[in-house]
């Protein structure tokens, strides 16, 4: 088994490396790409160094079985053809192909199965806000059909790269140094401040990280779910959080809601407001699981239920997410 | 007129003194009061100094007119007839009295005139998260009734008062310095985090916080709108933000309700998504409007319209409502 990891320096990447590695991936060889600002870099993994490899068009990927590409979405459709023409499964994380008809999005604890049918040989990642409210999704959708939702999100700054993650640390220093602060990777400063885009704008007044939510979500759970989200970049620097109302076609009790996610795959149900225990990102940051707590009636919806989550978005908006489809793959015995 | 401020070296007192010199507030003598920890200390306003006097059981209140209270719920309660025995107008910022039958709770853009009717002579103030939503409904609900609301905050630390502002500031200082993390004003550390609660729970899952929104907004309102609300901390130090969602009556559209709100008292419609303008905390604090901005329909529900505001909580979410409640006391004759 011959991994890829294309964007190896990245905050994905490297994340790439953590998970692959903590989860004792059965690889047998490993193979990291870059640009030329990381080519020739050496990451650990298992022990041993490993260079990045300068990312071309050839035949680098011809033993390759698996390919996950986190570069940005202008360098994986550049690539695309490169990294699948030799039978490589490509999972990729960017969003270059997430809506094409011939390419699964897929979260495994919804739709595993829907990786299995790929004619580009191209599986997508989701949308990492989008991965951390469908998994706390199907346990509900599983109990009944869920008709609306309305999200407000809360995302760290590392959802826009390490740069980013970076940028948010430095502004507070400079702030405490009396200095100007610096902004480049967001559009305003962002610490002590709230940023109520992630994005670009589209017609509708809409981001596109918002439209995301809504055409992904339908698409991953098989569903005419319509969802308005609110997406807001927050002074935190690993882990997303949201605030979820859902409005289902029976009405679901709070007991009901919380039995099923306590048991379902991926969710850890932390909900235990009176010791004030609920999901926060200083706490999820670095671990697998999407975190639901403060389960509790929608007041303005008799058939509405609302929520908190909070999910380290590197990992399981992410890395994680990725490794999961792959090792789902390998347990059916479908990689090439 | 002689004013008073009781609280006058809290958040909410210090911006008292800032807005009645800013609106050149027709007074002609003016009173601070305090704890043990304050008396003494003394606070410049239009070039003179006013010593912070000792709260106490006395008659120190006979010749006020009005007085402004923000010393929290408790001293609120415990101070009442002292303040409003000789006939002062006491316009409260506690929660210590809003939803009495007997007190009237204003917000001067909605009910003002509720303000003539105070048969104990004490008028609420209303929360500062509801009292920002209000403003901005007002105009929607001139068009439209409204009947249900979603709302996610994003509520700054001076929420808390001084001291909590302080603290975020130094736990940045402290994470900067390498040092222990100073933690006591919040449930948890609020710097690089976000916390989902503000306030304490309530048997239905709600924060005190939350469910202030639901019964304030229909006080205010008049109306049997409901509304479920998620309150959040996150790490900015003035001024709050919220999502909104709303569902009208009859749909309204976009360029309906921006039309309302550019010409609504004590709104400023900032919707320019094109060229990166939406409300923000770090530019509004500090100034007296709330400002709307990210106005587009509720993509899950044909009747809902949805938009985003950031304003100052302690200017208009606090002493600058109050001052405007007293000043609409005064335009009407209606102080003694
Ligand atoms: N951060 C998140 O939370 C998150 C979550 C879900 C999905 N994603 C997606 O994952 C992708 C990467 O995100 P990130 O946060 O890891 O970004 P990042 O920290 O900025 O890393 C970008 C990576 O892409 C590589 N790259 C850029 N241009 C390249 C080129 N021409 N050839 C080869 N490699 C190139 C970079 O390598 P060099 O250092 O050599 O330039 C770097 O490794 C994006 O599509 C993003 O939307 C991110
Ligand atoms: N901060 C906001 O955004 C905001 C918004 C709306 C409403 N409010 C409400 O306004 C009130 C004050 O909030 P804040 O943020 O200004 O709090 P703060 O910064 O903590 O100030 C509290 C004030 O209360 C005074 N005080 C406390 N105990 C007292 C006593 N026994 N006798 C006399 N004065 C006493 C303090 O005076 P000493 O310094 O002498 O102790 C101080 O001036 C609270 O009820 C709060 O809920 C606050």
């Amino acid at each position: 088994m011959k991994v890829a990891i294309v964007g190896a320096s990245g905050a994905v990447g490297q994340e790439f490396l953590r998970v692959l590695a903590d989860r004792n991936f059965p690889l047998d060889e490993l193979v990291l790409f870059g640009s030329e600002r990381s080519a020739g870099r050496r990451y650990m993994f298992r022990g041993m160094e490993h260079e990045v490899k300068l990312l071309c068009h050839n035949d680098d990927f011809k033993d390759v079985d698996i390919a996950f590409t986190s570069a940005g979405a202008g360098i994986s459709k550049e690539f695309a053809d490169d990294i699948t023409r030799h039978g490589a499964v490509m999972i990729d994380n960017s969003s270059a192909f997430r809506m094409d008809e011939d390419v699964p999005l897929v979260v495994p604890e919804c739709n595993a199965a829907d990786a299995l049918n790929r004619p580009r040989g191209i599986i997508a990642n989701p949308n990492c806000t989008t991965i951390m409210m469908v998994v706390a999704l199907q346990p509900l959708e599983n109990l009944s059909h869920i008709r609306r939702i309305h999200i407000a999100s809360y995302q760290s700054a590392s959802g826009a790269g390490a740069a980013a993650m970076a940028e948010l640390q430095q502004q507070y220093k400079e702030i405490n140094d009396g200095k100007p602060v610096t902004v480049s990777k967001f559009p305003h400063q962002l610490a002590y401040n709230v940023i109520p885009q992630i994005d670009v704008f589209q017609p509708n007044g809409y981001t596109k990280e918002e439209m995301k939510m809504f055409n992904e979500t339908r698409k991953i759970m098989h569903s005419d779910v319509k969802c308005s989200a609110m997406c807001v970049r927050v002074s935190s620097l690993r882990a997303h959080s949201e605030s979820v109302w859902i409005e289902t076609e029976r009405p679901i009790s709070v007991e009901e809601a919380q039995k099923a996610l306590a048991v379902a795959p991926g969710v850890t149900l932390q909900d235990d407001p009176d010791n004030l225990v609920y999901p926060m990102p200083l706490e999820t940051a670095g671990t697998d699981d999407i975190y639901v707590g403060r389960v509790r009636k929608d007041l303005a919806d008799d058939c509405g239920l609302t929520f908190w989550l909070s999910g380290d978005q590197i990992r399981k908006g992410a890395a994680l997410n990725a490794v999961q489809i792959a090792e789902y793959l390998i347990k059916v015995g479908n990689v090439k």
